[in-house]
């Protein structure tokens, strides 16, 4: 035995996993791979619990792709409850506890992949411990929150946070029979987007009657007998049956922190392109607890997606068995939904493109999404951003109803090519009447940016 | 009035509306207009006659983005049922008829804008032109079948050719209440997919209750008194209350290579990437009459489009108007669909490539087009044909149910940009459950292309 190397993976989610099962199956005899999860549970999707908790995902196990026993036929040493609770570089070692036990031991390694993830964020307001305010970031939280919606008797639902999380969640309730409202601290929902894009979510969620509270700050959780009963704002107060905290995540570094291994702004770990951590040969890292190169501002950025910690995965797996690959980075592309209201972006904000030293111009179009004779055609608004005298793009925004989201995707490929908003115009985008209009609402959007361009 | 300029367009549809639309906008007073059109309509949809006669579109004028009087309101000097009939190059000249009236007269010109379309294949076959035989090409087609419809009794419908217009009006047939049979000479239907692509259509169609003949050429429209009441084949005979030509078009370059214009293999027009034709100053050519460069194979192409007319129309309206534009050329993007079958392809095929002098190889995955717990997920099939050695994207076809199409859009701005497939592994899609899977589909596709391409 040794002979035989050791990888050692911390965090047993999409980047851990995928990098531990691709290692595996790429090294042979030659690798032990052994992956610590702190959870019951591998492999699962965390961006599913908002449909689990609406009730189009039946079943938690659905949401799971491939649980420790499985991995452990694969040939994967997979220990569940088990925490990862100190990093010795050095001497390269790992200490860990058995969470059932309390037993500590230190773990050897020739390789250590950190996929620890992220924390969600917690404000530490009076009331936030109590009965029936739940995050959504586990599995488990995910069963906590259904097991609270099954004993709860009221209608009233409060989500703190109007990003992703939140809008996907403030659909799940909704799904539920729930009043829904939703309290966030920006002038509008889904800051991922520009104020004048959020300003057509909000309009369509009001449509939905979910009441959307903008601008206030959440001071205080009311409870009675430790149960939650409302959310306090500043301004005002909004009963509730049961709190949802929608806020977002950080990324959890401590003891990548602790051992002195080093971090972005945002508290992410640095690597480079092969998801090794900056500066040291032998330590990786990808998921939500990584920065990512940001292609179109060229900077580093917080974007913690499924997507990615997949590719990241995928990337240090390959790397550790001896094919190179590489990460190249991030153009940040999203998309979501909240009832039928789709919504996408990819690239920069104005606000982002303004941080990053860019010159740009900014147009909006309103298409549809097929022919305007066809049935279903519904209207989308799409902004772009191209950078001013080059018009090479910088971002796209898409808010509509079917067909909008994915349309991105366009955005996307021509963004990670670099292309100027001239050559998106005779771009050769499929085209029939139940698919597009004949100039796809992206061509539509990059012909006006080439006119704005231009100076038209 | 001598030194206005005379733009003369012939041709009213998409390619000569959208260039006389876009010199008129741009010229101002300097120039006029006038467009010529053989038939009564303008700047209609001839790719939505299928959902009209299938009954998605209840009216005809919905096809219709601006009849003739509109275009005289914006100044363009539309004069419908008037055909051209001869060019006089040296002279500056187009003899134009009159079709009311016979009267025929020669029109100067200061710069010719060609946009003649294409002519519907009509095989000189026994019975071709009977009662109750349909192309679908114009709007004046489209209302005679839907007269023919109102008017017979009988229920069988058969659709020769198994192109995107045989399977667009298969299913408009299907929708009416027909029972349809599609006979094609090609042994799978649609041949602008591969083979074992088309397979999937075939087999799909026939879960449709659409009988698909293949590998099997007609010989005869059967009749009886005048109207056709069958269709012969080598094979065998199939009975018909209305037969649908599908059987796709060809350049409508008569008048140009009467005057000895340059045209390529298809008999299409050859231009440089302003639209403007070979060797000619003042005479541009756009749309089903011309041939595009590919920039993938860099041959030129037959490829008729209405998305490719328009941008056409769009850059020769605005390099007459003074404001210089291009079209670089295609990648053979096209999506179709036949009930809830939604087909796309971008790119070459096999037979393309390999005529084309290219080495490659194929790999073809199942993948789904949500994550497989969202509800409505379905399967599709994505095939992608990469460069030997370089790993460069050359193709991608998909067939699968929603979401399958619009996919190919991903490849056909890789393929503009020249990606390989590895970098295509990296690209930032879009991804939330109901959007995709955490690997959409095309990322599937490239990370088995990449595997094949090294050797994996």
């Amino acid at each position: 035995m040794a002979t035989t190397r050791r990888i050692l993976v911390i965090g047993g989610d999409a980047a851990g996993m995928a990098a531990a099962s691709r290692a595996r199956r790429l090294c042979g005899e030659e690798c032990e791979v052994v992956a610590l999860e702190r959870g019951e549970f591998t492999s699962y999707s965390a961006c599913g619990i908002p449909y689990w908790v609406g009730g189009q995902v039946e079943d938690r196990d659905q949401l799971i792709a491939r649980d420790p026993a499985e991995h452990r036929r694969r040939g994967v040493d997979v220990r569940t409850r088990t925490e990862a609770t100190a990093l010795d570089l050095d001497r390269g070692q790992v200490r860990a506890r058995r969470l059932d036990s309390g037993e500590e031991l230190w773990l050897d390694y020739d390789e250590l992949v950190l996929a620890t993830g992220a924390h969600p964020v917690r404000p530490r307001l009076p009331g936030i411990d109590a009965d029936g305010v739940h995050g959504v970031q586990s599995l488990e939280d995910g069963q906590a929150l259904l097991d609270t919606l099954a004993r709860t008797e009221g209608d009233r639902a409060v989500v703190v946070g109007a990003g992703y999380i939140g809008v996907e969640m403030a659909e799940a309730l909704i799904r539920r029979g729930y009043r829904v409202t939703v309290v966030d601290q920006a002038e509008q929902p889904m800051t991922t987007l520009d104020p004048d894009m959020g300003a057509l979510v909000h309009e369509a969620m009001c449509g939905m009657g979910i009441e959307t509270v903008r601008g206030a700050t959440v001071s205080e959780i009311a409870t009675e007998d430790g149960r939650a009963v409302g959310v306090v704002t500043d301004r005002d107060r909004y009963p509730a049956d049961v709190v949802v905290l929608g806020l977002g995540v950080r990324p959890a570094t401590e003891l990548a922190r602790e051992a002195e291994l080093p971090l972005g702004a945002s508290g992410g770990l640095l690597t480079d392109v092969t998801q090794r951590v900056r500066g040291h040969e032998n330590v990786w890292a990808g998921g939500d607890c990584v920065e990512v190169y940001d292609l179109v501002s060229g900077e580093h950025r917080y974007v913690p997606l499924g997507t990615h910690a997949n590719k990241h995965g995928q990337v240090i797996g390959s790397n550790l068995g001896g094919v190179h690959a590489t990460f190249p980075g991030v153009v940040g592309t999203a998309v979501s939904k909240v009832c039928d209201l789709e919504i996408g972006r990819t690239g920069l904000l104005e606000r982002q493109a303004t941080e990053a030293g860019l010159d740009f111009h900014t147009v909006t179009v309103e298409a549809t999404s097929r022919a305007g004779y066809y049935p279903g055609a519904s209207p989308m608004h799409v902004k772009m951003l191209a950078e001013r005298h080059t018009g090479r793009l910088l971002g796209t925004q898409i808010v509509g109803r079917e067909g909008a989201a994915k349309r991105v995707d366009i955005a996307a490929v021509a963004l990670t090519a670099r292309m100027t908003v001239e050559q998106m115009t005779q771009l050769d985008l499929g085209y029939a009447p139940p698919f597009s209009p004949v100039w796809d609402p992206v061509l539509v959007a990059a012909r006006r940016a080439l006119a704005a361009v231009r100076g038209d």
